[in-house]
């Protein structure tokens, strides 16, 4: 499955959820391939346990929780050139408003059918 | 703005995220008119802080994340009849998957343009 696609596989509890939620300015500009990128880079990294991501076409919003092993593989992932670089094109460009919440997941229940 | 149709206002952490994740099943049977009587619930629950909520109409993978003050709010909210009811539906239903995962919101950031 292609990350972010579908539901993450995570691991017990504890771990950690990084939530960004967004709205995107009009016009591609290069997001597409840059989140492409993204996803195939954090899922080579350290302590990266899965990601969810949904954007609504129509309002612009979108909500991406990647879950990571702990606080040290977050940081890591946050230092990364090319995420550094991503970030800065997202903050001047492809977002007209976002937040970004980190999380220490304590429990979770899953029902699959 | 109507709840979960834009970025929450939340004040700042520590606070809870619960992060629900689902692949719905097709057809609607109810679920729409569910989901708005939740949203008019949810917002009137002591504790209540926020939600962000996108679905991809054609995946069906929905994110849905809703902020509380406190683990007493969110079990109080968890025991409501009528939400009772709704993720009766939800299991039985409208979800082929789903997790649902809470956990404590320990700092955010934020940049509106």
């Amino acid at each position: 499955m292609i990350p972010g696609q579908g539901l993450a596989q995570t691991p017990e509890p504890p771990y950690y959820a990084v939530i960004f939620t967004s709205l995107r300015t009009s016009g591609d500009q290069g997001y597409g391939e840059t989140v492409d990128r993204m996803m195939e880079l954090a899922v080579q990294q350290p302590g990266f346990l899965g990601v969810e991501s949904v954007r609504d076409p129509q309002t612009g919003l979108g909500i991406t929780v990647s879950y990571w092993k702990d606080e040290a593989s977050i940081a890591a992932w946050r230092a990364h050139g090319e995420h550094r670089q991503a970030r800065e094109r997202g903050r001047s460009t492809w977002y007209s408003d976002f937040e970004l919440r980190v999380a220490r997941v304590e429990r979770a229940s899953r029902q699959a059918r």
